[in-house]
């Protein structure tokens, strides 16, 4: 555990190992090279007093202290990693239309994905299966963005995709729930999320699919899910 | 009606007179002194081919076509406004940390205000005391944050004042519904709103607020409220 002059001197992140906003952050922290302490919070039992004193209005994960002050939400990170370290690998693109694609995408993903993603588990009959097309039709709309480059970001690894690499890991569990290939409705997209996979970032950084699906099962056993 | 070559040449801002959102924009722009040509959207009849084709994911308003490209999302937009016309002033402060700090907040009003508000005149008995609780709870966290500043953005008129400032024409009608008073509870806060009710920005673009008040009675009748 880092002592307070440690906290305040570098880098630390709040993080719990399968959030794929806490994800978001150690992609981008090792797509820079900055070096940062991490720390698991135990989200389950009991928040630290830092996490609680860091981020009061929201009390979740990811934080970012940097020189002992917390940056709280995953795409505020982002923002703040670009700006404060303006000599690392930037996440947005320079021009300012380009920007503004990249911050209303992530936003897109920020807003669809995760919540559509919960109800493939949590619900059944009717509204799983209305949740399943929406997935599709997600997945759909983020593929036909994606077109023809290499990676949302055109040339170089970006915002979105930073935003988005991280539920590559949830889509094995979104094909068991939704019953349906990520493969066969979004070709294009799946083969994006091979490639971020062979990145060093990413590799290094995501949950294994088959232990995501297993950590579904603890949440589901939370929210009284039969 | 602005013919393509207009389109392209300048700035066009789809948008609804009543819309926070909008509105947003529209402070923003009139505190950077920029011209567009506002075109007001018919959302409770038929949305505009315009609309439909410069926003095909979410189909809402406020968008701003800047040289015929389309920017969407108000806080996105806001972003925009000031990366693409750097020379006006600019809402978000220098320094990464402030910028990241205005993120958050801004964040926070686009995440609990609107949602929460609806819950006030959607809602009876239980839910709606619990909707009234929550209200207060996120007013009273916003006037934490503003503490003793002039503004959200410290000496400046900023981002997070431009994201709340068209709320305050809401406060009316979260008061009347909710059955309590911003003045009483929010001291502070509602002093900042009369703060902004007399900038010539805010006051041109807010909708008085009994106007809002009628306005929800048209929601009502559109979800089903009693």
């Amino acid at each position: 555990m880092a002592t307070v002059e440690e906290e305040k001197a570098g880098m630390v992140l709040l993080d719990f190992w399968v959030s794929p906003f806490g994800q978001r952050c150690r992609i981008a922290l090792a797509e820079k090279g900055l070096q940062y302490e991490y720390r698991e919070e135990d989200l389950v039992n009991s928040k630290s007093e830092l996490l609680l004193r860091s981020n009061p209005v929201h009390k979740k994960i990811p934080v970012l202290l940097h020189h002992g002050r917390p940056v709280c939400e995953s795409l505020v990170i982002l923002d703040y990693l670009d700006e404060a370290f303006p000599d690392t690998p930037q996440l947005l693109p320079a021009p300012a239309y380009a920007r503004a694609r990249a911050r209303f995408w992530a936003d897109y993903v920020d807003k669809k994905v995760y919540e559509c993603g919960s109800r493939l588990w949590k619900l059944k009959g009717e509204l799983q299966a209305q949740a399943r097309a929406e997935m599709v039709e997600i997945l759909g709309t983020l593929e036909a963005e994606l077109g023809e480059k290499d990676w949302f970001g055109g040339d170089s690894f970006g915002l979105v995709d930073v935003a988005l690499a991280p539920f590559t890991a949830w889509f094995y569990s979104y094909e068991k729930y939704g019953e349906f290939s990520v493969d066969k409705v979004c070709p294009t997209l799946a083969a994006w999320a091979r490639r971020c996979g062979e990145r060093d970032s990413v590799a290094k950084h995501l949950t294994p699919p088959e232990k995501v699906y297993a950590f579904i099962d603890v949440l589901k056993k939370k929210y009284g899910v039969e």
